[in-house]
């Protein structure tokens, strides 16, 4: 078998959704409900109409194109992603599984072929967490896991609420609920979306198939000394916070070596205070993201850290850490994995297992419907950032993956 | 000998000043040309007066306390500091050292003794740098270090220029540069400071002995690494830019230790970049305060810091290293320490030569006449807060001690 997805068509609908963007020139800025989100999920849905989908928006703006099945009371299969950006992010983060699942959708008709089972093109809103906080924020509506009356209370950096920015897009958030999908109503969920990592460009590979999404945890570490002028305390009468945070820093990464190939450990974000040049420092805050595939790999990785910390008390140091968050790993279908495989041998596309390291909606889905996450290569495994990059004919790979696992799925003739 | 300085007398001044403050019950802030300012000068220009002393203020703000001497012709003795304090600072840094110089002219009366060459207290404007940067701004417009026509362009936070703040508190900008010292205009210098320190305290000592005031340099380094997502880039690919500073970092202590007792180094600012919590950094600047007492100690410690800093350097890492400040060790006057040693040991106070971490007025002014400095004890070796304390009895004892060293130079009868 051969590939069918077209690139041209790809690179088009790609290229025309990165011009809804609030920063032109400088990346693609798309948060939720705003004016380039509409424009965006106005050229989504002509294209899905052009594509001869069913399209309707859902009571939290959605966008769902449908090709009707044989037998239309069979749950159907939902394939895309999330449609919203980071601030001067790039044009294949949530876009590329869209457009891939409209693709194949395309390439039903190109290729005469009429599912037995619908298939539903889905655009979600809200994944990156960039307007409203937290993340994945689409796919807990869709899976009833947001209660619609917080959305009064959830604000946005303007403080403008999640539920008056609906009423500004013309949405009711008193009907939020609506969105919520019933268990039972979807047969499976398929996401494509970009590796944001290096392996797949490191390794040569065409996809992966993800067989599960980390667990993750985040802590929060607090180093105390004692404040002094840096020209008057000697060397050894010093509590310098900074040099108690850095002993405990200098260990981090290689407890997770120890963990496993596939665990993770990242400072990202850490303070000094009183912050003057001439002060020698009485506070370090600093996070610790870790992440690993197995929940007692993920426990292992907060308890060494942990007894690190402690380690590193006494000096005059006082240090302390503080689980903030912690989420399990996310096992995806065994079954959907084996279908992708095996598609992906057909099409001879190199391929490989892999971990997500990164949360996605395929993620939360997963709660709902057998879930199956494709990834296509990250040019130098860039991502939320304007460079970020998928060749087109890479892109088309991943669709004929796509293509190859609905038409298996829905029973297509 | 026995001391004469009245603990008392010291207390009721160093609290009638405290109370010139813009932040009443959160420490003393006094800036420069402040109403408050202007406040505590009002109070010294009373007691000066009260002490007999000739009161007159200078073109910059600069109050002088004149007791002539039976030789009015002979240059005069100054003695005393600064009047400015930091935001929320503590009473002492600088009013001890005016209070001190002050209460020896009144012993000088209580004493009935008359100098043969006159004494002038004296109270410097701007140490600190806190209203218009760069510290040490009064000493060097006695010292004739600052151009007059720089006023304009010398601003505080508000925008406000020296020139300006000068008009608003009854000065003639035009006029500052009448406020230098002709060299040999004065005889000596003598300053009496906190030690913002511990180790007076640590040592159960009186004084210490000020026999120079060490060489600085700020350097600032730059580590870049490439970001990347904290889940998807595994660890042996990542080129994090805080993993490359941790590693230099862990060094720097030990480089100052090797150079010798005296020396310190102290990274009080430091910034990671982009600074969110799932984001391996991708830049990390800091800054590295270092200081000894001879300068081939701080120039073989900065070749140090830059060898360390350039070591880092590969591993997918870009280091760098700016020198932004170097400022040579000024060794005071051997002769006034000899006195003041001399006199110490007459007093009975115990005592010990010290090298200042920290610069003073008199590391300006020992560019204009011998300049000796003595240190009284910082409980807990605290300053620049309001908890900075030191005990009326103690800062009592170091009055003693500029009074006796003042009627030895002074060559009273």
């Amino acid at each position: 078998m051969t590939g069918y997805a077209d690139a041209r068509r790809i690179e088009a609908l790609i290229e025309g959704l990165d011009r809804c963007t609030a920063t032109p020139g400088q990346g693609t800025t798309r948060l939720t409900y705003s004016r380039e989100y509409r424009a965006a999920a106005d050229l989504l849905i002509a294209r899905m109409t052009d594509a001869g989908l069913a399209v309707r928006e859902d009571a939290v703006g959605t966008v769902f194109g449908r090709l009707q099945g044989l037998d239309p009371d069979l749950p159907p299969i939902l394939a895309g992603s999330h449609l919203d950006s980071v601030p001067h992010g790039g044009r294949f983060d949530g876009p590329a599984g869209i457009v891939a699942a409209l693709e194949a959708a395309c390439l039903f008709r190109d290729l005469g072929l009429r599912p037995q089972r619908s298939i539903e093109v889905v655009a979600l809103i809200e994944e990156e967490g960039t307007r409203f906080g937290g993340g994945l924020f689409g796919s807990r509506l869709l899976t009833g896991q947001v209660d619609p009356a917080d959305l009064e209370a959830i604000r946005d950096d303007d403080g403008v609420s999640a539920a008056d920015a609906m009423r500004g897009y013309g949405l009711d958030p008193a009907l939020a609920g609506q969105a919520a999908l019933a268990p039972g109503s979807v047969h499976a969920f398929l996401e494509l979306h970009i590796e944001q990592g290096p392996v797949l460009e490191a390794d040569r590979l065409d996809v992966a198939i993800v067989d599960r999404i980390v667990g993750l945890a985040q802590l929060r570490v607090t180093v105390r000394g004692r404040a002094g002028h840096a020209g008057t305390v000697p060397m050894d009468q010093r509590r310098d916070a900074l040099q108690g945070a850095v002993a405990i820093l200098a260990q981090l990464p290689d407890l997770a070596r120890q963990t496993g190939p596939d665990a993770v450990l990242t400072v990202g974000k850490l303070e000094v205070l009183p912050g003057g040049a001439n002060v020698i420092p009485d506070r370090v805050t600093f996070t610790v993201d870790l992440r690993a595939p197995e929940e007692a790999a993920v426990l292992r990785l907060i308890q060494m850290v942990e007894g690190c910390v402690t380690h590193a008390q006494g000096n005059g140091l006082d240090c302390a850490v503080e689980r903030q968050l912690h989420a399990a790993p996310t096992p995806l279908s065994e079954q959907l994995r084996a279908v992708l495989t095996d598609q992906a041998e057909d099409l001879g596309l190199s391929h490989r297992v892999m971990v997500s390291g990164a949360g996605h909606d395929a993620m939360i889905m997963a709660g709902l419907a057998p879930t199956g996450l494709v990834f296509v290569p990250s040019r130098g495994g860039l991502s939320h950032t304007p460079e970020e990059w998928t060749d087109y004919a890479q892109l088309a790979r991943g669709a004929d993956l796509i293509f190859a696992a609905l038409r298996r799925l829905s029973g297509a003739a």
